[in-house]
């Protein structure tokens, strides 16, 4: 590419040094989604440091990867999360963690990422900046390479600041079969620590909602918990992340899904204060607030002692808890034992309570 | 899901009908990006029936899918054209042909591919509806399984009608290498077609730009021909779609990435007569006008003509010619001779000449 040969140097935005060398412009402009020589400085000068050791060495329309021995996992998601920043994390962590969890919800080890962006015209080059560092840290926590992307710019107005498209590719070891068929009555439900964080931290920081709180997004890769729930050996008939609908939806869908009935015990439900306090303001149910680093499991009742010490063992399962149990009463339907001693049909979320939040 | 339970049937949109049985909604609300009951209904009742055939019979948030045997190909693209429907083809064709080439540049052969969409509330569901038909459509045709997806909706003023990610998974055949830094003085540069025909379709009928012209899209996949090339044993070098850009970019690129300059001739260059016209009319230059289903091989020169039968042996590369050749004069930079005997640098395209035209 022509950026070689053009002077180096850079801008400093607010502490993040723009390494934009041949067109010095502090925004996002149409050209840089053309595919012509500032779309390959914005790969050479942006995104590839941004992502540090992250990144592939060559960043190509399509990477060709070593062979995978065993069956493959294939995820995508989408990222549209507004604000951008929130407090604990911003859509570049998300976009990494959340595709990540995909693939480690049906047990795989993931790989490779790819990272497609649609920026809209305007966005603060030092933004865009910031997302890509995020993305390059979260990958290399997370242990994934990021092997091939894109980047598409829309016209101000068709967008707003930076979505991203992330898929990954996996490998399934040998004899894992997660699936919500494989439920059966007394099998437990475990949820791996405090429910509504991420979709309470935000909301707080949402434009026109701004409430105080301490929460922060809880976005984490789960894949090494999951590793480690998988070699204890124990049967775990399913896994899930409860993101958008949140931990209502996840269990609607495993009951429909396996056509057994699940009930909650309310009681058991690990929602912080805080959560609960944000949730009665805005007069949410915790149980469907978005969650981005943790996960419900499924497990046979004889293996669930094993399972739980092992995810309390693990910093992203420390609080894990059984929160309920499956069974043969009401298939497709799950109930919440109430704090008083009744119990309510806990329905699927029909939309959402607040949109774009992962 | 719940959506068994509803009532049947649905509305009838100008000959398309929408079978969204829970909510008769004429237009994509906020609630089908929430990951609770109306977004399963739109993959369950929209998306599944679209595709048709082309769709696995499990379109979960992760796919996991039998072993591979050999190198991986992994590509992402997003597409944003502007309209989504032009002359010979939709956004929906695109999104296929697109990332299916991607992966048949490095020599793979395409075998499943994901479908992210970011909907614009308010965007009509007949419209979303004929996407994803168009994505089923492109996706049989090109013998691809649509194995996992997504959907986000974003507010009105934050999107544009219909964005779509997909991100491919191929297989790269035993022995095949290809790549720019294979290039040799005395290559031959051959250009599989008619050039400049998708930008000129599109812009055509871009808002406030429209003008007559007969030109249709060629957005293609091209796997079948690189197939057909590949089998010739001819030493092709490397291979690129020249899209965004075009052909002006993608030499730039093949030169800049190998280290020899490249010169075409262009009294050789197959543009069609009414894309030279448009691109008179607008003051664009016909090799920066991008191309959705042509392809540029780089061969070895004793093994041009063999390469050149087989390609025009293809329904997509019966129109295939050579248009230029490497040479080791100049390296990294690409002249083109002119009609009358000159010669002229021809430069890495900047930003574009008209943006989302992909």
């Amino acid at each position: 590419m022509s950026a070689g040969t053009q002077p180096s140097g850079g801008l400093d935005f607010e502490g993040w040094t723009c390494p934009l060398p041949l067109r010095h412009t502090p925004n996002v402009v149409m050209g840089h989604g053309g595919g012509g020589a500032m779309s390959a400085e914005l790969v050479e000068s942006l995104f590839v440091p941004g992502y540090g050791e992250a990144a592939a060495t060559e960043l190509g329309d399509a990477a060709v990867l070593p062979p995978v021995e065993g069956r493959l996992a294939f995820s995508t998601d989408s990222y549209v999360v507004k604000p951008m920043f929130f407090p604990g994390g911003s859509i570049g962590d998300l976009a990494v963690n959340g595709t990540v969890n995909d693939l480690a919800m049906v047990g795989a080890r993931p790989l490779y990422l790819s990272t497609a962006y649609i920026v809209a015209e305007g966005t603060p080059m030092e933004q865009l900046g910031r997302v890509a560092e995020a993305v390059g840290r979260a990958a290399l926590a997370a242990g994934v390479r990021l092997v091939t992307g894109d980047t598409k710019v829309v016209d101000h107005g068709s967008g707003d600041g930076v979505y991203i498209n992330t898929a990954g590719v996996g490998v399934v070891p040998e004899g894992v079969e997660l699936a919500a068929s494989r439920m059966r009555p007394g099998d437990r439900v475990i949820v791996s620590g405090a429910i509504g964080v991420h979709g309470v931290a935000v909301m707080s920081c949402r434009e026109g909602l701004e409430f105080g709180t301490t929460v922060e997004s809880d976005s984490a890769a789960l894949h090494g918990l999951v590793a480690d729930v998988l070699a204890t050996g124990g049967d775990v008939r399913v896994m899930r992340d409860p993101t958008r609908g949140g931990v209502s939806a996840t269990l609607n869908e495993l009951a429909s899904a396996s056509g057994t009935g699940v009930v909650l015990d309310e009681r058991l439900l690990p929602v912080p204060a805080e959560v609960r306090d944000a949730c009665g303001l805005l007069g949410l149910d915790p149980l469907q607030v978005a969650n981005e680093g943790k996960l419900v499991a499924v497990v046979a009742a004889e293996d669930t002692d094993r399972v739980l010490k092992t995810m309390c063992a693990h910093p992203l399962g420390a609080e894990a808890t059984v929160i309920g149990e499956v069974v043969a009463d009401h298939p497709g339907v799950v109930v919440a034992r109430t704090g008083i001693g009744g119990t309510r049909v806990m329905d699927m979320p029909i939309g959402e309570q607040l949109p774009r939040i992962c």
